[in-house]
């Protein structure tokens, strides 16, 4: 039995992830922390975990949890583990972070998209990127996981095998993508209230959303060049789930186009033994009920022969797969347990 | 044309005095205040009126206001008109208040319920409770209207013909209560989030809804005394919408119990020429959905034999009937426009 | 490992069970029974089971079924498990029916609010009422149980211990619920359009529903006489979910009130024991949020000394505790599983 | 005042033209034409519309119909109206058809997106298709309207400046577009049911939704020649509302990419009289709920220097400008009303 500290535990991924772990056999919360709710029972916050997780609420002081925990899940804003990790820290706890802070390699690109100085850039070459089917082997040996996105996530799942397989143009991609408000946090603000997001769709953070970087890195690093796309998210009035579609052109091989048979046959390679993801039949494309309230990744796609493109379509549940459900399957990894215990 | 301000107006109550009146033939909005807004287009905030109402958000200074409107409606918090009316004020414009400030007759109520100090009950006396089909003829000629809660307008008008009757015990009256989240307010709590409403339901305020003296006030004056309830509000994940569904036992005239003829015909006496009241036919139901953004009061009811009791249904828009549009029904019936104008 | 036959596998109630069970250590479901979809895969249909449900439905055959499984869950329209119910199936499988079949001791009394002729009256006797709380022992032993309405679980759970010590008046027993749009069930109905129940509340079944029976007995039993109430059903534009919000009088006990003290350590009596009933702290009272997708009863009460009554409220979720969690913690009960496998 | 039949009165497009009809102070419904309830009251089925709209529902007799009424509106499915149109309809009556019946003047494209033989081709070349902004002059002398569908009026509306200035290449069009769930029709689909539809987002007819051909023909009038593109449409939880999300390379000039400037320009010649059209100010993007029961079309854009494309934003409300609303705007056009009258 590990003992876990989740740092952001009032969050909607932090309760998520102690929502997982109050079944998890082999891991047990030591530490619910959370600025906002000091003093108060977790399960007063969070009633569904009332009878599992009872305790009350503490402050969020890294070196006391470090002290009694043997991994510590951040759910915080963007530059508060950078702010905050040291090498001390890190020799006695492991750390999955759920921020953004050593997700991008070049420090640059994070400074620029995010506007955070990086307070902890001696960290970003170490952190290993927490997309558990792509980075399993670096996961295992891993102190600090830098835990995926929800949209990231899910767009990278999506294509990864088609860019890595060369049967697209990596800068013909296009994502455009569907969002519950949850990915919007638990903070107190005006535009997340009921009345304003029910009943309407919007996009947001057009052309300028801070996870386009992100799938532009790992996605470069799959077709061995950096690339360049096209990501919108949008605001649709759902608590959870994300949908990407996505399309690009599809490359010519001698001459041919390839063919659905071709698409389905990159995707099973990398795919067909992941317990996570599951490829749909022909026909038939993700929706965002089926994977609610899972780690699972659904995906599906359609060769349009008209216009050369290829639609690929996956979903997952932000909440789990793109944030607490991912990071507990990273840990899974990380303590050896089955990946997908818990879950 | 008469000219018009409204204090509080981008919250969910002023923003629907602003759209209802932005189809007025009779009236034209001069001042939009908003304290959170100011300098901001209206527009920019509520882009349903982009075209309609593109003027700048002002400050709230009701002197400044009522030097150029001839009437003002104030869709604010509970004390702000009692600290800020005055003589003057009064003689300069008249005042739709959309608080609960001037409802209650007897001030040690207001001030236990609403645990505020009155700072103006010299004008209680005055001020018209706008509930307009029980009070039209006072509402002519009122300089104050207290317009009333949606809870109230809902919960009263549906119970008032039989408790007006004698054909209930008023005494027995339970009204259980369900509302859609703009009753809530637009202000920016955790607690009306969409992801923390959706897919809920809960009852709050059990037994201490302020709403609850209000109902026991008016319906003390159609009894011709004094009576006690119990009120039950419930959150339900819709926008807008009340619904109050009420029981009381009904009262035996020479030893027989009314009938469902004696019941409708007491509900036709009073509301039969009335054109925002809609008396379902038998064993038709109000639904929420069908007053939507109207202003219209719906109202069914079932005898139940085998235990004595009466339930009265009634359903009502909770920013129109419940708030902005009761409130330009009482300005139509003030200025002597058709009362229906505009709604 | 038991094996499990499910009938009406497609409705809400079957899926559900069927989902319950993909995670059931000790329970294999062997036939997926569906008339609408026989041939078909279950994961095409409910894809959040592929990869865990990927059987063919096939019909509805009770011999057939009864031959390869020890426990037979009906979840099934009215009458149909009367019209095939016999002593060689009860001799084969244990039947677990989520229909109204076998609820109502008094044969005529179904007859009147159903309006179906019962055709297996003689199995009456013997169906034991799997309330599991309640009928703990009796179910032990049963062949056949007749699993709960949803609104019946709520609603008498929520009053019961109350009742059973004669805290309140059984007569003025008011249950005011909320339902979840699931509880309609699956069939294609306009009335069960999104379109048709999104942003609406209405009552239904106003003063008929057929739960009124049911709570009417269970809760005579408990009172040891016959009573009658008043049951009201509105539909919420939800998923899952039932709220009871249930009103009666306090009765005197040498000439004092009960206090909430009282009430308190009544419900604590019974149920303090109860894995899966969650008596909430002082103050909060129960959303159907925190029991959704989980077996829990949430109940909470106020008493309202102005009026002389007491409100219980109670939350559960229709599927879960309301049909299919209590039918599979029947079915734990009678294997001798611990009672919660599974839930 | 002109007298208006509505056949297909009781489907979501109907019934919206009827509620706008309600309040037109220049037309009246003489007929609601409605098979599946044929002799109840229109305002039993739809309750917004007691008072207001009680008259019975009559057969569907298009002859009939054009004895009484000025003209027809069919809110039917694909096949009727080219099946009952002829010459002597024509000259009682003019006809406005929301089905896809005479969109496409390519009858072999009709015949094969459709499945249906096409029974009245003699009509097509005449009917006009009633994109008001676009084909006013048209509109204005036509007997026969072909009601454009509601994701084509969003996309092509969205587009069609960009594509008639050549700013932007039409064959590199992505359309990807949400939709609320009355856009599926008010049909008894197991599909279409609230629990089945909320909580969830989908994609579906991907690459080959029948309003793709509708799209393509009318973007190809514009740039002057055939173009292919994909369209995707999604099935998001809420009723009302398309969002039109569409991505375009940009054309170089001279060497040079367009600005935004210059795309504003490009929509302001088109659109800045146009009443129904609301070019949104920079860094404003369409949201659904804004144009809500409203005939307006929003539209925003932003230009991507990073990878040299736009992406173009509109949003409708799909029953009123995507269908009923369009709908009397044509009619007011055809009969000389103010184009805005009652809308």
């Amino acid at each position: 039995m590990i003992k876990v500290g989740i740092v952001g535990a009032t969050g909607y991924a932090g309760a998520e992830i102690a929502k997982i772990l109050a079944h998890h056999p082999e891991a047990e919360v030591v530490w619910y922390g959370s600025r906002s709710y000091t003093g108060e029972k977790f399960s007063d916050i969070f009633g569904n975990l009332r009878g599992l997780a009872d305790d009350e609420c503490k402050e969020d002081d890294l070196a006391k949890i470090a002290d009694v925990a043997d991994v510590i899940f951040t759910a915080t804003p963007q530059g508060y583990l950078a702010s905050e990790i040291n090498e001390e820290l890190l020799t006695k706890a492991k750390f999955i972070d759920l921020s953004a802070d050593f997700r991008l390699k070049d420090v640059k690109i994070y400074e620029k998209w995010y506007k955070i100085d990086h307070k902890a850039p001696q960290f970003i070459a170490e952190a290993v990127y927490g997309l558990s089917e792509i980075n399993r082997d670096k996961v295992k040996s891993a102190r600090l996981i830098a835990n995926p996105g929800c949209f990231t996530t899910c767009s990278i799942l999506t294509a990864y095998p088609l860019v890595k397989e060369g049967l697209i143009d990596p800068d013909s991609l296009i994502v455009d993508a569907l969002s519950g408000v949850t990915g919007a946090g638990r903070g107190a603000k005006v535009a997340n209230l009921f009345s304003e997001v029910n009943e309407s769709a919007k996009p947001y953070g057009v052309a300028s959303h801070r996870h386009t970087p992100e799938i532009e890195e790992q996605l470069g690093y799959a077709c061995g060049h950096p690339i360049t796309i096209n990501f919108t998210p949008h605001l649709v009035p759902m608590m959870r789930g994300i949908l990407a579609t996505e399309y690009a052109s599809l490359v010519k091989n001698h001459g041919t186009l390839p063919t659905s048979e071709d698409i389905k046959l990159a995707y099973e390679k990398y795919y067909k033994d992941e317990y996570f993801i599951r490829l749909l039949p022909d026909g038939k494309y993700p929706e965002t009920r089926w994977v609610e309230h899972t780690n699972y990744v659904d995906i599906g796609f359609k060769v349009d022969e008209r216009t050369g493109r290829v639609i690929m379509m996956g979903a997952i549940d932000n909440l789990v797969k793109g944030a607490a459900g991912q990071a507990v399957q990273n840990m899974n990894i990380m303590f050896g347990f089955k990946e997908n215990m818990g879950l």
